[in-house]
């Protein structure tokens, strides 16, 4: 199992939170995901390390932004 | 049809519009809602002027507060 933590810029409430875990928790292989609101990092576990762009486009969707 | 404008404390962003509209649409009588994330004010329509406590306890149920 991979654990992947990236930051995410915009989260403004919980909603945004359940957006963000939502669309990165459709990627495939990912079988956990626990965004925090107040730092913006997201960790993300998965079956094997996921493709930086397949997170970051996940993020992309929800309406968010992965910074790092 | 009477047109009600309130002010709610706390929406930071599109989905808190979208939480505040759908329980405040939910009230019985109104037909229309908008709600204005810059200003915070939420302009409702109703067949009749709604009790401002129907409307407080809807924007609570979203999670957000009438403030004036």
């Amino acid at each position: 199992m991979a654990r992947t933590v990236v930051t995410v810029e915009g989260m403004t409430c919980g909603h945004c939170v359940a957006a963000v875990e939502q669309e990165v928790g459709a990627v495939p292989g990912v079988t956990g995901v626990a965004a925090d609101l107040e730092t913006g990092l997201v960790t993300i576990d998965a079956e094997v390390e996921p493709a930086a762009d397949a997170i970051a486009a996940a993020v992309d969707e929800a309406g968010y932004r992965v910074v790092s």
